[in-house]
């Protein structure tokens, strides 16, 4: 249970266990069963239907050695939300290249998040990136860490699904997207065409910026083309998330 | 200062004074001078040159019947934010019928939100509609308080420009829409058309349901037209305020 503790709260303890923890009904139906290393459940919740039908349906044996039993009061208090399902799980990790998120796409489409801080906004550029059709998300090594309980929350089961990637540095990559034909567009306030001018057809990648700071001038230098999301009124910028979901639709409609 | 941690904590007491409370630099910079009930500055606050600029630029005069210093720690005891900027202002709500949010319009442009629970959902429409040049959100009356801190926090400023109007019945006024010329959209998962397939360069009004149920089949059934989003993979739904954001933009998109 201490380890579990360990694995919700520190990013590090999840990296060096290449493992995470994932809560309730909804992501143990939807959990690989490949990727699963440990269920751990109430007793409360094991012994209900509902439990006993998604075991029966990934062909898992319990007891068995993939399930842990837990008293109600324990699993409560390790539990990382307000009302516990009683279903938690370990999930190894999977380790992405960007060959793995380009690889047999006609026209790849990824999304580059420099130092995104907040949880909500990441687990929400996943959700909706899916939605979208991204085909995989590049992400500073100083961006919030995917495998934080409320980014998980907030994807919805996306994060066993879209292929993310840590990388020291972004510039490094940009001359593998160049050899790959993908275009790079930074979202920017001073950018010069709306976004809706530009053609997304072909493989394309959109840099999002931190919350409180925007893209760097560096990796905002470094793109193809700076694009600018129109607005009205006296708004000065949009949520990280916002902007980004206006921008994959975009591609998403213009791909259809 | 009680009362203050009322007006922040409770919608009742904001609705029966018909005030609200904002805090930080921001929202007291763009605090409209006319609205302003009450400033509350903490002392080390009140003596920056930052202060005395927003206070000038207003023309508020300090010490004086607007403003009132408050002990650092007092303020920092009643400030609903983690790192309290030592600012604080009650606001005069404004009210709003449907006719102040079509008038002059030609072709008004409507949110109408039914039961939308989660603060931070209905803040980012609020400060994206503001973007995308919607006129006015309706709202029921089970849906958050606009003036909820955390609301008001996510719509960095907004909430001073977008007119908002809670009804007891939706339903109630769209005979009213129909006689504005107003087109009605359900964003619904069974949608037969895609959202960009739509004409929205007339009078245009979505609707948009609770995070957890989506529309009620009621309102879905008033509406003119059923549109869905487009999902690939193996998303179920979007972020209601997601959702919102991408038809308010192609709203924008068409109209241009």
């Amino acid at each position: 249970m201490k380890r579990i503790a360990q694995l919700l709260k520190k990013a590090k303890a999840r990296r060096e266990e290449q493992v995470f923890v994932v809560e309730g009904i909804k992501m143990f139906r939807e959990a690989p069963r490949e990727r699963i290393e440990k269920i751990y459940l109430a007793e409360s919740f094991a012994g209900k239907e509902e439990c006993r039908k998604i075991l029966r349906e990934k062909g898992i044996q319990e007891p068995g050695p993939l399930t842990e039993l837990v008293e109600d009061k324990v699993f409560k208090s390790v539990s990382d939300t307000v009302t516990p399902q009683g279903v938690l799980c370990l999930i190894r990790m999977e380790r992405y290249t960007l060959g793995d998120m380009t690889k047999g796409e006609e026209a790849p489409f990824l999304m580059v998040l420099e130092d995104l801080q907040d949880p909500g906004n990441l687990g929400t550029i996943l959700r909706t990136g899916e939605g979208a059709g991204v085909t995989g998300i590049l992400m500073s090594k100083n961006s919030v860490d995917v495998f934080n309980p409320k980014v998980i929350r907030s994807t919805m089961g996306s994060v066993y699904r879209m292929p993310v990637l840590y990388t020291d540095s972004i510039e490094a990559l940009l001359p593998q997207l160049k050899q790959l034909g993908i275009q790079t567009y930074a979202a920017h306030l001073q950018g010069k065409n709306s976004y809706d001018e530009e053609d997304y057809r072909k493989g394309t990648a959109f840099f999002i910026g931190n919350e409180g700071n925007g893209l760097t001038d560096r990796l905002t230098s470094q793109a193809d083309c700076l694009i600018r999301i129109p607005m009205k009124g006296q708004v000065e910028s949009l949520n990280a998330a916002m902007a980004s979901g206006i921008l994959m639709y975009e591609v998403l409609r213009q791909r259809k």
